[in-house]
């Protein structure tokens, strides 16, 4: 598990200290990674409910949302146990949604009609900047994040004025069970946009987007496809799929398992065919930021040379971390401010 | 290092975890503390400015708050040195105050001046509650905490909607310059008390207290002395000096370096003097609450036993965490959100 493990995105995203400490000391003892961390949700589920009985609501979403995010790495890259995966899936999505209303600013849930399934997602409004309309930064998760796991990167987001939309799009968290990863992800948030732009709360001509990990690539696809967007992030450099041979075994695996291929071959030529984004860069017209850490072992540098040559077009900021690691998360005190600065200067008004 | 290095506390008060997972590497090269985390406040502080010169106050303020925690643990019970120590005492400070005015809500200086010296706070309002007059939260610190190193906590009370004045008292942070640590604690706060009962932003009817660690005395300790405080808390049992010859060697050496006193005989006097809170607990008319940790290795378990008797005669509530470790730092973000909810339940008006 160690190999998955990146301690630095668990704890920036909100995984308390004493939690990865205890786990890790577990599974020196050989204890079972999915039982540890559902027992830890157990925990924060009993403190959350019983202090939404006493009235305490902001301690109540709060816990509620540490124990989604403890189950969420219960059933993180569980893949060889599909039945306790989907079911670690769906707990963490029953948990964040009973937190939602208690989050501070609230986070509404939003279901998204689209071509027969429902595309699921939260808005947050920034409330301590006025009455609205919003610019709206909408967040795209990876291969193995999701919309509940980025509260913190929001509340970045909001401190600046933004609105948030985080949703899952095909082959992620819940959508998961009704469309796998493909091509045509910019459909899916193109949907979203049709969502947003109605929504007296949200200023229509003020909408980012930013993506993580392979959000990398969905973000600026979906800036590229829909012109309604005027500014995107790739929060990690993920051009095309060139490095899929490379990439640790687990990721490989991930990447079959939410495409719901089990071939190898058939996968990585599906994944190539889904998720290159040299035929749709040149349709980009928005500033784009990319983000990279040297020491990403899942996405090479080469895929930060390919930005560099298919969005030359566009206002391009590429910042490479020395010291980085996947995303960054080794420094997410760093890099994650100055993301959601960028969208700021192009998404605030003055 | 290692035994004064308490990771838990560290990581809830804001140290990022790629800081400590550095320093940990860094010190078993054989590198030294001091240096390692100022240059780490360096690099925040370079980060800081920058924003504030591109007009990004947000992370302005917060990189310079991570420059003046990072140099808190430069100076961290740095007592064999004491020009390096005060030297990182100041630049704390420096820091701190630089931060303050972009931190959000943003946190006011006060300089309380008291019989000659003058006690230095900082005010903050929990703006996103209305207009107020709100209540408040007067936080204390530890033998080794002070003001700059509350702010998670500060916005915990200002997320329910109390404002929060944390200051340093004798032997603490900046005002050990000008007053050791010694009998009469309780003035000072009493002073706050006066400057905060003046103020329109704030309900003088609606006072609490809470001190952390060592603060675990002087917060009963002020209310005891001082009935304009309706509740306190004490995180941390901290009733007496009698486990100073068993508290490990760094904390004993810390509690004679702010005495400002040699003599280990001379200074177990001192302190079992200054301290002890027996003569004092009979005046205590308020609600008081003890959180404490059973692996606390500076105050035993003996302390809340004195606690528990001492105070029998006002509503108190004991809370002993037995996974706890010195003030439940390795489960902060249980305890934390515990204590904020008793404080709001007994102070903000439904």
């Amino acid at each position: 598990m160690s190999e998955t493990l990146n301690a630095g995105r668990m704890l920036s995203d909100g995984i308390p200290y004493g939690d990865l400490d205890a786990m890790r000391a577990a599974l020196d003892r050989g204890e079972d990674w999915f039982d540890l961390w559902s027992a830890r949700a157990d925990a924060y589920e009993r403190l959350g409910e019983g202090a939404l009985a006493e009235g305490h609501r902001v301690s109540g979403g709060r816990w509620l949302w540490h124990a989604s995010l403890s189950v969420h790495y219960a059933q993180f890259m569980w893949f060889h146990d599909p039945a306790r995966r989907e079911a670690g899936q769906r707990r963490k999505v029953d948990l964040y949604r009973r937190a939602a209303p208690h989050l501070r600013p609230a986070a509404e849930r939003v279901d998204v009609p689209f071509e027969g399934v429902t595309i699921p997602g939260y808005l947050r409004l920034p409330e301590a900047h006025g009455d609205g309309p919003f610019p709206c930064a909408v967040l795209i998760g990876g291969l193995e994040s999701t919309k509940e796991e980025s509260l913190r990167f929001e509340n970045l987001c909001l401190a600046r004025g933004m609105a948030t939309f985080a949703f899952d799009g095909p082959g992620q968290g819940e959508l998961f069970f009704d469309a796998k990863l493909g091509p045509g992800f910019e459909r899916y948030s193109s949907a979203v946009v049709d969502h947003l732009v109605a929504r007296p709360e949200i200023d229509a001509s003020r909408l980012g987007v930013l993506g993580r990990s392979l959000g990398g690539n969905y973000a600026p696809r979906a800036a590229a496809a829909d012109d309604r967007f005027r500014v995107a992030v790739a929060w990690g450099a993920c051009f095309d799929m060139s490095d899929f041979d490379t990439m640790p075994e687990h990721t490989r695996r991930g990447f079959l398992y939410a495409s719901g291929i089990e071939s190898v071959d058939e996968g990585r030529a599906h994944l190539q065919r889904s998720l290159d984004l040299s035929g749709l860069a040149a349709g980009l017209r928005t500033p784009l930021y990319v983000l990279h850490g040297r020491h990403d072992v899942i996405f090479s540098m080469a895929q930060v040379d390919r930005f560099r040559e298919a969005f030359a077009h566009v206002p391009l900021v590429v910042d490479v971390e020395e010291d980085g690691d996947h995303c960054c998360h080794n420094m997410g005190q760093v890099v994650r401010p100055r993301m959601a600065d960028w969208l700021a200067d192009h998404l605030v008004a003055d």
